[in-house]
């Protein structure tokens, strides 16, 4: 399979490595590591088994890289006001175009570009960071859920399952998109946020009772607003979010994405992750005071490194 | 009027300094500023304009103070464990204690060593801070409301109000602790814990849409519980919460203490401005979730510089 991946961070390195470790057919948009891969491959390590790609598809320019089976979006969200525009010279008309990107929104601006039918959406669970350039660290999990944002079953999301299962990605395909995506909020909202804004790793707020008990509370605010959203079947929130907390447990000091972006001074994902969530929840007459304030908070922080 | 100021930190030392200015008998207990203090005595700079005292009484130690007509105290409320008995060698039968400490909890701790009827509460709005050792910068504002700890009007408290008045200090005798008390919170409980947290002074706060709609609803749940706590008059939400903003507004860009102590990596006054308000407020069925959840992000961050 022909696939193209829009957004070489380190989801986009990690997966994409798997599928050409498979056997397919990659082709990678880089940014910051394209010097470095292109000169020596693609380093990834891995509890599961360090690999190194020598021959890596490297590309400044989608255009280079033209039509693909499959393209793969592992874009920051807050980067989708160039996403239309480096996705458009992959897709053919049998293209399918599957995003894995944070938050809510991003299917949407694919389908209003290249309509809904040629959208998949996803979510991953991923611990995964960049390291040196042509680097790419897989620490825990690794999984994805995906559907069709059309809604409903769907041949195409089984086998694009059955792609990344033989290639090593547990994946599981979904028949209701919406629902993955908020399950994944229930975990993103509070952890993302929290750790970007105190710079603690997920175990010191598990630790401290007080924020222990506010993750909680957030996670009952999103499961609320979730089962507002017209999902087939609602989120038991009592077992779903001690799940969560079980499985942040297990993860150890773990720094999310958002934290990391913070730390390097780079934007966060607060519309995808934030924003439109909370527009969401209003618009079902669900609000989330708590996830509203934690919002704050970072648009206040963020504004900070702005001019 | 012999005078002694426990807790010479900004507050104690600039209001010690107006009434030895207006003739009265001074002492302080100082720490971090005996040696400049001794030395070569105490200057304050102030838009009121600057002045010097050259002959200041100080001491390591309360004990060679001895009892005095009223002793004033500033402490951070954190070291309330050592209040009492830092005061105890300065109170005799008709000693007055003020105390203009933050938050709640404080007159407490003064009456049960040293009954109810010797405590006068009492609350400061003033920008102030120390600066190098020996000096005080006095920013703005510096008037003090102060009331009986057993509530009413009172002759002592009147007459306090004038010696400070004299002195060049505004000073309002009130009937209600409670009431004056929980007003300041008002201000407090947004405005110290989101800046320490943030650390982006009044100014960002209220220019960024998201937090100032944050400082609006946190004040409106401290009006809430407040008006739960039993108070001779109930505090009017809009009309104060207005009020409280237009005069943040005309501070400019202010650090509150709670923002100077995370900077300096101090310990900050959770427990008065926030833990016993919001055990005040749960027990009189007027939960402050917001109020809650900076209390929480702000232990967790307590916590990291802690071993």
């Amino acid at each position: 399979m022909r696939i193209g991946i829009i957004g070489s961070g380190a989801l986009g390195l990690y997966y994409g490595a798997l599928l050409q470790r498979a056997g397919h057919d990659l082709h990678f948009l880089l940014r910051r590591d394209f010097e470095a891969i292109s000169h020596t491959g693609l380093d990834v390590t891995s509890p599961r088994g360090d690999f190194h790609l020598a021959e890596v598809n490297c590309y400044r320019n989608s255009r280079e890289i033209g039509p693909v089976d499959l393209v793969l979006v592992g874009l920051k969200a807050y980067a989708n006001d160039h996403l239309v525009e480096l996705t458009r010279p992959l897709v053919a008309a049998e293209t399918t175009i599957l995003t894995l990107q944070n938050g809510l929104g991003n299917e949407d601006v694919l389908a209003g570009a290249f309509g809904a039918e040629s959208v998949v959406g996803g979510v991953a669970f991923l611990c995964c960071n960049r390291g040196k350039p042509g680097t790419v660290h897989h620490l825990d999990q690794g999984s994805i859920r995906i559907a069709e944002f059309t809604k409903g079953p769907s041949t195409r999301v089984e086998q694009l399952a059955g792609i990344f299962n033989q290639a090593g990605i547990p994946c599981e395909a979904c028949a209701d998109l919406t629902r993955i995506r908020w399950e994944k909020l229930v975990w993103n909202i509070p952890f993302n946020g929290l750790c970007a804004l105190t710079n603690l790793a997920t175990d010191r707020l598990l630790t401290c009772p007080e924020t222990r008990q506010l993750i909680t509370e957030m996670m009952q605010e999103v499961v609320a607003a979730a089962n507002r959203q017209g999902l087939s079947k609602p989120i038991d929130g009592s077992d779903f979010i001690e799940h969560m907390l079980q499985l942040t447990a297990d993860m150890g000091a773990y720094c999310p994405s958002m934290m990391i972006d913070r730390r390097q001074d780079s934007p966060l994902e607060l519309d995808a992750i934030y924003g439109i969530p909370l527009q969401r929840a209003t618009m079902a007459a669900m609000p989330m005071p708590r996830v509203a304030m934690l919002h704050a908070l970072l648009e206040a922080t963020e504004q900070k490194s702005k001019p």
